[in-house]
């Protein structure tokens, strides 16, 4: 078998972990990285999770398969630039949103490039974070897959399931929106609960008293502001849209308790654990 | 060593697991078991969580520790049931609100009493969710303990420092304030994520793409509603003004993502990271 080359644009969590899975699976890919960030570059390499680190764009367009795992306004930025790749050159972009950058890819180089999503990440960021088993289990979302040759359909949908994902197709317009509410919108509501605990006159002994509960609910907050703020730029919205369904249930929730409707909360709170039954 | 009696009333996850715990500081302990739910008296029994189960209140008030590990509406019930308690017999109970409950206990055993607030708990419930480790290196708060005798106060403080927890000293007024925040709002938060996710039109295909974050964000809204309709009841100002807090933090993030105040949001994210600085 031939040393297939993969390029990986963005060398941090996302992209340190998929050469780890992809590496699991074969000794048969040669990984060359590119990053703006020098410290990750010597991290990357000093990890093992690229062979060779490359300075610019031209030194890894020959790539047969090259990984956008950059933030979202990166990756429409990124794309303009790629101009010299080969017919069976696969670009894969990893944003958590679709639809611009959909829309965005040149024309002439369209049929190369998959919008992916894969449905995982941790709260940390950096090659440092990366694990072997981020995708594994997962669900990655392929958007707009008809707009993607034939032979990128297919090196995309055998990578992917290469390190354990389930593939789910959806249209590019259809994943924002449902990214909005079981993704960007839980940021927010991490993001805002974080905020409002800390502006707290004793924050420090109201956090001190921190149980799982809150834990899981505040881990979110502590995501990259760079990154997220691109999310909520490209999927503005869809967000908003979700962060008003969200309100209502609360304003219902309040309300309730307010007024003392305590069977209505209660068939409220149970219709809510259903979520578990369709989670699970 | 003579051994020491303790009453467990309501045998659940919580009840359930500090058996366990303590049966792994000492053999010298007799669990006696009482709940209304027969199926719980014969899984915890066959789960050893207890050596006894009794049908009422009369055969477990000659315990030497009773625990009281049951919603904070049935703890008020049954400390006016408690009447014949001997003067070195300490009643602990270990509800997740504690104003209403420090003060409605009768004054003639309100000595024998210790209110606790244990910070930790899972979404599950029952004799069978029990786990060995639910309080080790957790903290619990002990409310208004210049109330509880000292006897009682050396025992309590003996018993949750034996089973590895932390123990912190506030009174119940306060306390309630802090767990609104910290606990209470965050799952009318949870509640109200999966319940406006479900009343989604796709809604099976938005909660197949769940990852890490939002089944974080949605464990919580798995949690007994008839145990949290009692918290939202005992503690309902401090939950409608922690619910108000949080309303204008989120009201502000959907502000910014509306005037596209991407400078300001990346800030206010900055700030809620900071969070981690204080938690981890």
């Amino acid at each position: 078998m031939t040393t297939t080359k993969i390029g990986i644009i963005g060398l941090g969590l996302m992209g340190g972990s998929l050469s780890i899975a992809l590496q699991q699976t074969s000794k048969d890919f040669y990984f060359i990285g590119l990053d703006h960030n020098e410290k990750h570059c010597t991290q990357a390499l000093a990890l093992g999770l690229v062979d060779e680190v490359v300075l610019n764009l031209d030194e890894i367009q020959h790539c047969d398969i090259i990984f956008l795992t950059i933030p979202v306004d990166g990756i429409i930025a990124m794309s303009k630039e790629l101009n010299a790749l080969h017919e069976k050159c696969t670009v894969i972009d990893m944003g958590s949103t679709k639809e611009k950058i959909s829309q965005s890819i040149p024309s002439d180089i369209r049929a190369n490039f998959v919008t992916a999503h894969p449905m995982t990440g941790t709260e940390k960021f950096g090659p440092a974070a990366a694990v072997p088993d981020l995708y594994k289990d997962k669900v990655v979302v392929l958007c707009d897959m008809e707009k993607s040759g034939v032979y990128q359909q297919n090196v995309v949908k055998d990578l992917f399931s290469s390190i354990g994902m389930t593939l789910v197709f959806m249209d590019a317009k259809e994943h924002d929106r449902h990214a909005a509410f079981i993704s960007h919108m839980p940021h927010a509501l991490s993001y805002s609960l974080a905020n409002a605990v800390m502006k707290q006159e004793a924050a420090e002994s109201i956090i001190a008293l921190a149980g799982g509960g809150f834990k899981d609910m505040g881990r979110i907050a502590k995501s990259s502001p760079n990154m997220w703020e691109d999310i909520f730029r490209q999927n503005k919205t869809n967000v908003l849209e979700a962060i008003s369904v969200f309100q209502s249930e609360l304003k219902k929730c309040k309300k309730m308790v307010e007024n003392e409707e305590w069977n209505n909360l209660n068939n409220w709170m149970e219709e809510a654990n259903k979520l578990h039954d369709i989670l699970d």
